[in-house]
């Protein structure tokens, strides 16, 4: 059983007799490996949360960055391989920057969100552009557009879907049925933070800190909080 | 017999000594893994319905796109890989474009499958364009043109076919019978929409609502229904 | 045995101890899985006659192409990959019209054949027109030029035959054996066609009907029976 | 030890541990299977004659070509792929056409089979002429040039002798012997006709008549034997 | 276990089943063979220390290079292959240069270190700059801009992370240990010498000597400690 | 022990753990299939003597060339495959004919072999020129310049030697030991012609006649002997 | 153990788990096969001494170059495969030159060494002039340049050393034991003449004659040694 399968996945992408795409599949793995990122939709602003692995006392604890700004109006949490994130991060900022340049306007998030998933459907092509192998990486996408408000998800395969809340990394399994439960259209922006570091404290080891989370908000535009902002909603937990 | 089909398959796209293309066939099995998608031609124009699967409540319905516009006069409805469809649909949409440009006037539906067909046809041979495995999806391509009105059905080996009434995705099997039983040259639009719809509920594990299902008509031009007029059409079930 | 031969053919086009290319032999294994094609050449213009395979009722017959027109003096019915087909008939295209363009006359019958063949035997090379795997198709081509009638038939290794009468695909065994019985040098365009269709009928596992058959001739044009014409055909057998 | 052989054959152009190219050795088996050719070199010029499987009574027999001109004074006859020698031959005819063209005479028989066997050497090396396998033929080119009448015999591995006498295909052995046995430099060309013809009917396994032998001349121009011309060698034997 | 490990690595960039990538991983093995190198970041400047490894009395020490300016406001400490990390300092050499003569002032420490690990994330893809394998190489690197002092570290994968202090190569382990207890961040540069240099020694296994260590500081250019200026620390310890 | 080495020569330029290139000793163990060859130097000029494996009496003695010239005052002997020898030679030959038209002198004898090995060297590069394996022929390269006369000898690693006398192919151990107990620098041309082919006709198996070798001289230009010269030498001995 | 060895150093350029690149592991285990050289600096001046293996008493032992020019103030000795020395010195004697016509000055030993080490890294990379494996071969470089003197060594993995002293090749374990011993900073360039050639005396298995050893010198220019001064220094032992 287990041979057989590893018989079919060495081509880098084609289908198994069942017809699944391994290295996809594989490529999720590195995502549920990865540290745990969350989103939320309301109707003032998207917020986006992450855990932050500070694997030493000594490590810059600002440098594991895994919030980007995108635009001035689009932002992203990721979890997987940072390295991949980073990739998949510039050429979207590229492509908003032509965007903003060749039409005067700031492009829409689903554009955006659809530019970052061509280029990860395209591994193992030999283009220029695209990798050998799956960007082993997960996006939350924040962004506030003509349309309003929205929170893209994507996964490696290059599929995205559009969401009300969403979490990903090693604790999406406990923290979405926590969204469900506590997720509602009206929720504030204010509640929304609250909501996203409570749910992340419960999936962390650790205690929560300024040093070990991250928070952004996009509404309507990005916003990367200050250890003193985090600390804030820590208190209000 | 297992161990020696394993031994033919693994180049992307070479015959097994019985004359098969096992990496066609394979994908053709990534569609039976698909949600249901379903095709009826009336004499008044086309209606496709596809199944939506909404995997957490808090995914945003309308952003699962399960049919898409090509051009005015021509949609699709996909199942299997979605990310496949999307690159598939943009294709088409610039084929259709350039016609019009070059031409005047729009272009028919079967030169529009057609062009899909060769893309899906030269996988594994390292063009620009082409995919380094097949196209993991199948299409219902519903049209309008001077012939007037038409239903194709693609499948991964860059085949296609002209129907009366199709289902594809998990569900296509039971779907096609019932198909056969009920449909007839003399559907109004709205028997076919009942059809349809009346169909994808037998094949859904679900309760058939606004959310979860998606409804298209190209009758003569491409339309999208709307939350309200699904739920019109799921009331006369 | 089987085990040394699977290690000698997964090159795409290399030759085995005993001197074979395994892969065309497996290419003409899919055409023994296609439906059956018959052509027989008279003195007054040639026969093509194939089976159709309708998997469904919902199916449009005639979208289910297996004679085609390549100039107005040649046509060809085929028999394997369809969609392989497709490609060869639309390079044949290409060409003849070409041909015309440039002298200003049509394209020999055996120079079509020929440009059909050289792009087939290309295989496995990379090039930008050939495929990476032989063309699983079988075509009997049938034409009229400034030598008079003829019908070639063609296999994926790239050679071609010049034939009185030729069956081709599932049934070709019996088919060819019935036709060597009855055909003759003096037979009329009509007698033709009753033994194309007698014989399908033999090979066909149902009732034949003006559906699942399509007859051609070129005598000395191209021309594809109307569902009438055919029926005509039913009639007299 | 059959293990071993499969272990370093499958690189299509490299050397086993004991310093054979394998691929070349098989190409030459593919020859082992072909039908028999024969050629005889006179002092009036050069006899070819070759055995024609017609596998159907509905077969044209002139459609298989096993003795083909090359240019007005060289011709040849092969055993092995057709459509291998086809490609061979027709890269000959363009070689041959361009010398005349740019010098204004005929290329001679020695550099006309050199660049035959220039393509035929650099097979597996993604040249846009060369193959990726070796070619499976072998020819006989016969000749007239300003050095007077000439044979030669050219095998896969890109090689070529000059013979006074030569047969390849799958009856070669035993065609040899007889050559040496009757073969003398002072034969007449109808002599050589002859003696080709009755060795070649040895070999064979069917009665010999025009529709299943070729016979050609180069002496000093090539012509192809009509079948009243043929006929009328049967009957000498 | 290691079977099935062994037959998903050989993909130079693919992953595993478990969502790894195993030649980073075993380039990370390649670095832990390697020599100690030791970094730490003070208010005044920035220190490296490396181990040197003098395999022969007759070798040159000073032509064991293991720290190298990348510019005048930023340097390198390395531990791996040393032909590795020369190609990822001459490619930083020449983007701080391009930088200087583009925009009239010096490149940041961060964007230098986004360049390195831009080019060490697309190894296996077949672009000019690129290696066909990861780099098997850790960079310490120190350096001085508008932003202050820094310390990034960065590792095959092509990730990077901000340090307060940071150990890699074989020693790295205890080293790192150390660093955490003896590290705040009111050292002076003085003091951070002698925690560099107490630390290296622990981990060597021979006496240190101005011969087998190297020091540099970024305070805030680039200098590299002479013989005597090392000799003076190692008096210090 | 022959299982492990399978594993590491199908690279085809690569070493096995001991240091070895395969495919080079493999085209080694070519050489030793071929036929033998013997060049002699002495202070008149060099001799060549080849023997020729003359496989039917039917064959033409004259085209079986293993003598060749290269340019007026170079020629070479050659054991192997003769078509890989034809490409080197044909190489030489635009090499020595380029420079004599860019600097308008011949080109050195040791510039001539360089050339050659450059290229033979260069195997398995994917370059135009080179071939996919090594080439499987080596040569005694004869020649005469500024510097007096010389004797090359080179394999198919791309490494040559000059030599007084040498021997190659599979009569080239016991040929190599009477060249050293016979040779002597004072030899005079004719008295190196009589040892040459005394040492020739003891390793072959046929009695030496003008058919079955060849003798060439530099000295200072090249010369194949004619059939009679060749009996005048045999008649010697 | 020796079976996963084998698994993971096929690929030419890649790690095995232990972090280790086999092929480069294996090149300069060709080097351990290869004549022993050495090379000691003094302040006057390099000298190079090498074994040149002399298989046969007719081979001439000036074409036995084992060390040679690079450039007037440059020269190298070599152990391991000739060929690819041959290759590297070639590009370096190109870049020397390129360097006095750009700049009017001569490039300095380190530099030159590190243009050869960058061609020796970036093996299996397709590049033109790069080699699909590493260069089998170990060199000593001896210069003299605006530094004073130096010796360089380098090995396949393009990483590369500055020693006062250094033996590569078969012998290199003794050698460099005798050097550590008998090397001081003050030897006079004679005594380093008598102390390389004794100890190349000691690991070669025949009788040291100006026929099997070779020196040169680099005083602050190139010198290859006369056979009368080889015989000098031999003499003085």
């Amino acid at each position: 059983m287990f041979l057989t399968r590893t018989e079919y996945d060495r081509g880098v992408n084609t289908f198994s007799p069942e017809g699944r795409l391994f290295q996809v599949e594989y490529a999720i793995e590195a995502i549920k490996l990865g540290s745990t990122a969350i989103g939320l939709k309301t109707k003032d602003g998207v917020v986006l949360a992450v855990e932050k692995r500070i694997t030493s006392p000594l490590l810059e604890p600002s440098s594991v960055e895994k919030i980007m700004e995108i635009d001035e109006h689009i932002g992203c949490a990721m979890s997987g391989l940072i390295a991949d994130a980073r990739t998949l991060v510039e050429h979207a900022r590229v492509e908003t920057q032509n965007h903003r340049f060749s039409y005067g306007e700031p492009m829409t998030v689903e554009s955006t969100t659809q530019a970052l998933c061509d280029l990860a459907l395209r591994f193992g092509e030999g283009d220029e552009e695209s990798m050998s192998r799956p960007f082993g990486v997960s996006l939350l996408i924040a962004g506030h557009d003509e349309n309003g408000t929205s929170l893209y998800y994507t996964d490696p395969s290059g599929t995205f879907w559009q969401c009300n809340a969403k979490a990903i990394g090693s604790g999406s399994e406990g923290a979405d049925s926590s969204l469900q439960e506590q997720y509602n259209k009206d929720l504030t922006l204010q509640e929304a933070e609250t909501i996203a570091l409570s749910i992340l404290k419960q999936v962390m080891e650790e205690k929560v800190t300024p040093n070990n989370v991250d928070i952004a908000r996009v509404a309507p535009t990005y916003h990367l909080y200050t250890p003193s902002e985090v600390e804030a909603v820590i208190t209000r937990l």
